[in-house]
């Protein structure tokens, strides 16, 4: 197969080309969007695409209102990891230690006083709760007999037709009529697995996955097919297209925004081949967009369903992970499998509660999400280079580590001589709780890899966790 | 077969002897359980469900911290509906027109201005609209961070406590470990159908059974098998038994309580026979407790669960029908089941919204729930008595009523020669919903047969509504 360069990648080589060459040095602000765009001869999108593509690499570093800037030398230094290469097989690895495992690290991570890098939310203080709280009083007063009442089975129609304003920023067509609210993404998920598929079938992940999507899909009677997949731009399309034209996909559950754990962004083209292939193979994409909020850029990417004038696309996403993980909001757009996934809903959940739906509605309408998310990304990109600086201080020589544009996990890769649920256990004795990355397939890899969440501000604490982490990796080695 | 008549029965009988042939006149007081049962030398729990089927029949009322009373000779003329027959089939009917008709009926009953005989709650003027609001403000100052955080994965340890104390009412020895809270009762039954069986598999149902319970197993990919019912007693225990023995059904579903839609509460005899059985052929039970506190006689029926040491019953109920449909609270005592469902909860739909189940615990802590529920209770009974009399007084001669002990909802059956679908068409201009009696079978029966909730305060409206019911069963005989 000759490889076939895109153009945002042309760009990006160019770029990182001067970069490496020094010919930009420490700090140099790069040029706009639009001026390399018109000096270039190509489209806009291109540029922020190749934009992406180096920031994801480490190289440059977006400052908001202003533009993308060389970052320094030892920013630089970091290695990511390698592309993944899980093994042709679609059979569910039945381990139940690694279940009981599971079971154990996500009591432990809500414990009091546990140091808690493997829990997958932000920081509560990093949340407008007490807007919320406010948010949800309002919704008693505004809705019929104060939110006792059943909602409508497609749900909240205020919170409806904010998400679908909210939507137009990536382009969105779409209606309160295309929405329909669910128990979180996970329900989401699951509403749109029953509705699109039958026990028995394959679906199509990313690899690393996270752990709650391998599980869902065991706990339904479904193979998992992991794709090889790379940490900046996502699955490998020309292996899954292989898979498409067998037969031997009957749907693709991917993240292209800011996968957990691995953090990677499909470029547009990627997103736009993948739509197409799908729709050659009349396949659905159930699309995880739970993190896409959560960019470091400038703009939000857009997800799959930007691309999806046929309806092939499911575009799920939800509330928890920027708002209030415990109010359980989110939503899909089902495309062509809409009214399948109302029937689903109906006869299997039944209405959701409204009150949180409408707190949601109450906090969108006047753009203080919109706030509140500008100042959280602030945050997270904060945390995520300071979590990344420490870790490479303080883990071995030889450590890789993600370098994810958005949303708020790191996947850092050890010495394969390393064993990092050893690790997790050694780390129990100190309170701290890490993913290790064996949860993260159902094949036996990533046995020296783990998830860390930086949803946690850095202080103190944080950087005694990190260094804890790297010293009992040290003991480890010494062993 | 010889017919077998269980004690309670025997004493049901020589009561309704001495009523019907006038030695117990209109408004005569019976004697009370306790001397009734040293004067037969019976025990007292016999008493109770002699006095228990008394009621279903019609003949006699309870009053409360009074005992119980001889209906007026035109209370007893009620005729009930007759012991059902369905085919020994599990073929789900496939027709999508019900399914049409459904979803249009579910529409209709919430539009403003409408009289919904058709919904299954009660209005809201009879919930504590203003207690639960308060208790929800007070839920988001106890819980952290205001109710934003994720809730355990078996739900809000308050609530479990709460629902495990009140289970004492009926002897449950139930502890907050055996409980898991579910999205309302529905929630609680689809994790209790996908721990407990699979794909292909059958589940026993009542006949006529609630339509939602219908579309879930169908939606599911079970096959229903309809068990012959009498409108006192529950399911023909008989029956079951030969499927059971010939391996035909793999989970049972039964609504033990005050069934919707006939009414039907077992007898506890029945519960211990059912339970019995269901342990011989190690089959689960889900048993749909949601209107187990709706009893009009002084007692709370138990549930089977309170005669099943081994844990195949999986007890589900909710607070839809008691407190606030609108929450979505709900619970399961799943038994030996309880890991499995677990499971599946984790991983399918993750953590429940913490607020609302907080807010519930605040209202059940103190006592108000047990005093909402009399007052409940005493208006559902009320208005029972009132839809009957109405009924009688304007639907043609030979309707059948059901005579429930509890829950909101009458099975009237007229003539055969009437068509409830028609009806229900015909009503659509005079804006009042009903169910008819097609929904409740997958079979092509029930044909003649309507459900009306008495959940709506009984006034001039209602007998409106009633009334014009009456009228449009004339017009249709008429033609």
């Amino acid at each position: 197969m000759v490889a076939f360069v895109p153009k945002y990648e042309q760009v990006a080589r160019q770029l990182s080309d001067q970069l490496r060459l020094g010919l930009l040095t420490e700090g140099d602000k790069l040029p706009s969007v639009r001026t390399l765009s018109q000096e270039l001869g190509v489209s806009i999108n291109t540029v922020q695409q190749a934009y992406y593509r180096l920031e994801a690499e480490g190289l440059v570093e977006a400052r908001p209102q202003s533009g993308y800037y060389a970052r320094t030398l030892s920013q630089r230094q970091q290695r990511v990891p390698q592309r993944s290469a899980p093994q042709a097989t679609a059979l569910p690895d039945a381990s139940s230690d690694l279940e009981t495992l599971l079971a154990r690290l996500m009591q432990q991570q809500r414990q009091a006083g546990w140091l808690p890098f493997s829990l997958g939310v932000p920081a509560p203080r990093l949340l407008p709760v007490a807007k919320l709280t406010k948010a949800l009083q309002q919704a008693q007063r505004e809705l019929s007999n104060a939110g006792t009442d059943y909602e409508l089975i497609a749900g909240n129609l205020a919170l409806r037709r904010q998400i679908a304003r909210y939507a137009l920023f990536w382009g969105g067509q779409l209606t309160e009529d295309d929405l329909i609210t669910t128990e979180g993404c996970t329900g989401a998920m699951t509403l749109c697995l029953r509705a699109t598929i039958r026990p028995g079938d394959t679906v199509a992940v990313e690899s690393p996955v996270y752990f709650g999507i391998l599980h869902l899909l065991r706990s339904m009677g479904l193979n998992v097919l992991e794709l090889p997949t790379d940490p900046l731009t996502g699955v490998d399309l020309d292996v899954l297209e292989g898979y498409l034209r067998a037969g031997q996909v009957q749907a693709c559950l991917l993240v292209p925004n800011f996968s957990n754990p691995l953090g990677c962004c499909m470029p547009d083209t990627h997103k736009q081949r993948l739509v197409r292939l799908l729709e050659t193979y009349r396949t659905p994409l159930i699309e995880d967009d739970l993190y896409g909020d959560l960019h470091f850029s400038p703009d939000r990417p857009r997800p799959c369903k930007a691309y999806d004038p046929h309806g092939w696309v499911l575009w799920c996403g939800s509330f928890s992970k920027t708002l209030a993980p415990g109010y359980r909001v989110g939503w899909v757009a089902p495309g062509r499998y809409a009214e399948a996934v109302l029937q689903i809903k109906r006869y299997q959940a039944g209405f959701s509660p409204g009150l949180t739906q409408q707190a949601v509605a109450q906090f969108l309408a006047n753009d203080r999400y919109e706030l509140h998310l500008r100042r959280l990304r602030q945050t997270l990109k904060t945390n995520c280079a300071r979590y990344q600086q420490t870790i490479r201080r303080y883990f071995p020589p030889g450590t890789r580590i993600s370098g994810p544009a958005g949303g708020f996990t790191l996947w850092v890769e050890v010495d394969p001589a390393y064993d990092t649920i050893a690790l997790t256990n050694a780390l129990a004795t100190d309170q701290i709780s890490i993913m290790p990355g064996r949860l993260f397939s159902f094949q036996p890899q990533y046995g020296h890899c783990m998830r860390l969440s930086y949803g946690l501000p850095f202080d103190d604490r944080v950087e005694w966790g990190l260094r804890q982490i790297g010293h009992r990796l040290h003991q480890q080695c010494a062993r």
